[in-house]
């Protein structure tokens, strides 16, 4: 059977190529860059005041001192957005406020809290060095300086700078459309009363979710019976979807017909089976250059599928450096009893322990039909096939689901 | 001048009651559970088979021996979603797909790759043990369970669970709704072209993705001149908003209009500049039960105080156990000079050391004027008031920004 690893690489080299847009700041918010980004114009685009002061020539305060302060007539008062419209006189200087424009002439401010106002002028005590809180034309960004990189997050700080420089759209990476087909004939929508032996389609929603965790957006393809045409009708009109995920019908049974569809479609098929446990009946297939992701019907085997198999795929079309959940090492609570012979994912809660070591709780049920047990855990500890028993204490590997509050230490 | 801690405890106190809503589940995704959740129904509702295979009557099976198998006759096929009418007849079996409801009499299922089908019936080699490959009806969820504790929050796999015990709706904390006005005559909106003294209003799309960040409803209040009056109706207008963002105007000069606003409305101040650098200059008061905070009209200085004195509110209002940014200890790579009587946050690059420990890169610009910093930080080294100089190598205090992709160690 194939590893997990291998599964992925399958599925990250047939990946579609990424798509490129040009959105708005307020949808680019959550993004990573495509293309770099050059300033178009200096940030600040005039030079500006610092603080509430005065304006002046540095050169006039040269010889200021506490006891033979420079006196400076008033010529003006400039509140931010209200310039001088000729240069600074010389021999004066200008009341400012924060953020206002310093004129021609005047390349110093001094804080208002430093100088006396007095009748005939203000009083300065001290030489005011040139540049004293002045930010000059480009201090923060100059002119055709570039100011994000491919790869970059478009973050709180980003969307302020690019709206400060006046980018109005920025170039990024389009996060994918994924459709989400539910097939099984036991599946009733979430709303409606269960019959004998029917079960409500929770993978929908839980999928649904999973993708717009992921940062892209999920498209309802709706509930199939298990009809092998049927199906293979709606995996093949799923057009408008960048790839197209599937719960059901992958295992070894004879009402296994997601397989049996995408052979019907024709779909080159990547692989059929992973050793991992939960989630171990699971295929991925091409169709007309679309990856279709086949993914246990079992809840807690679909979100394992989905974090280990399509996960990295979807940060990989996003543009994002780091794909699949984050992972760390930590210290198992409980023995790990057996030994199997697929790689196993253990549902764990990581917290930091006493003395800062990142800790993992293994205790709440493993087995794959029991969905109540993922809500329980942040987290799972990773079990190479063929290693175990291990005792508690040992450190291994672990993968930390999006929200897992776990400080570094 | 207050501490931070001090201007944060009193907005926490001045905190708005939470708000308590029932959402449908794609709405309260992302959100956290204010009440208690019961499951309606069991999970799973019926004695499902957790495999393809056959299922059995566990007693019948006791004899059976690789030499000598026990040999049952097939009495039906159930595919999941459609059980068998009638109980198991003694003496037989019946194929039973993965998600099959399990028929009365039969208590157990043996995977199909371990018998052996023939003219006569299915051939089983070995005794199959009571409940094997069958789970229990509330196997998962026992029917009036407590499934989601108060703060728990609604992650994909809470979405699944809930759907699938038929909950469609869930009490959450409301993200609260927050107003910001941005002052200044120096403003204007993004797409404008720059007259002299102007610069463009970043603020409030930079404000309004921390809003988002932060898992809130950013409502825009626009931007108000540098009018006392015009300021003063902008607020008090903002009455669908929890709470009120200003930028601006909250300094020590002519101009500083926004506290004048606050006055002639008669609001309470609960406080008027922090000991924090940068962003000092930040007031908050109280009116009518909301909360107005003036946060500094300097970017750099604006999401500081945004990440301090608002995210922390945020947070409470939404119900989340911590409230403000994540915080660890990290080694700075560079010395720190000065020390300054105010708290100071520099920003700084958050990155895993080669020896695994957590170091901060500061240098970069930490000019409250600077704004293009931000966008190369992730975290803020915190250097308490008269700390310092610090040579390179000390371990600091770090805030992580929400977006810090540092693995725990």
């Amino acid at each position: 059977m194939l590893r997990v690893e291998e599964a992925r690489d399958l599925i990250l080299q047939r990946a579609p190529s990424r798509r490129v847009e040009r959105l708005p700041l307020d949808q680019a918010f959550g993004l990573i860059v495509a293309e770099e980004v050059v300033a178009p114009e200096p940030l600040p685009p005039f030079p500006r005041s610092g603080m509430d002061g005065y304006a002046v020539r540095s050169a006039e305060t040269l010889s200021a001192t506490r006891d033979k302060p420079v006196v400076l007539p008033l010529a003006g008062v400039i509140p931010a957005g209200h310039p001088l419209r000729q240069p600074l006189p010389p021999g004066t200087c200008a009341s400012i406020m924060t953020g206002g424009a310093v004129p021609d002439g005047a390349d110093a401010v001094i804080r208002l809290e430093e100088v006396r106002v007095t009748a005939d002028g203000i009083r300065i005590f001290r030489h005011v060095p040139e540049g004293e809180n002045l930010a000059p034309i480009g201090e923060d960004v100059a002119e055709g300086q570039v100011v994000l990189r491919t790869g970059q997050k478009i973050r709180p700080a980003e969307v302020n700078l690019l709206a400060a420089i006046g980018v109005e759209t920025v170039p990024i990476f389009m996060p994918p459309c994924v459709g989400i087909l539910c097939t099984g004939d036991e599946l009733v929508p979430p709303g409606a009363s269960l019959g004998p032996g029917q079960i409500r389609n929770s993978n929908g929603p839980g999928l649904a979710a999973l993708v717009r965790a992921a940062g892209c957006r999920p498209v309802d393809l709706g509930v199939a019976h298990d009809v092998t045409d049927v199906i293979a009708a709606a995996i093949s009109h799923a057009k408008d979807c960048d790839l197209v995920l599937t719960t059901g019908g992958v295992s070894v049974g004879d009402f296994d017909v997601v397989r049996e569809a995408l052979t019907v479609l024709g779909a080159e098929q990547l692989f059929w089976r992973v050793a991992i446990k939960p989630g171990t009946p699971v295929c991925a297939a091409v169709l007309e250059g679309r990856l279709v992701i086949g993914l246990s019907g079992n809840p807690a085997a679909a979100i394992v599928n989905f974090d280990l198999l399509v996960r990295p795929l979807l940060d990989k079309l996003c543009g994002r450096a780091r794909m699949g959940l984050r992972e760390t090492v930590a210290v198992v609570d409980q023995p790990v009893l057996k030994s199997v012979p697929l790689t196993r994912f253990l549902r764990a809660r990581v917290y930091l322990g006493p003395s800062g070591e990142l800790r993992a709780d293994t205790d709440m049920s493993q087995r794959a039909g029991v969905l109540s047990s993922m809500t329980l855990s942040n987290a799972y500890a990773v079990i190479p096939a063929q290693e175990g028993p291990l005792p508690a204490g040992t450190q291994v590997k672990v993968l930390l689901q999006e929200d897992a509050d776990v400080s570094p230490c």
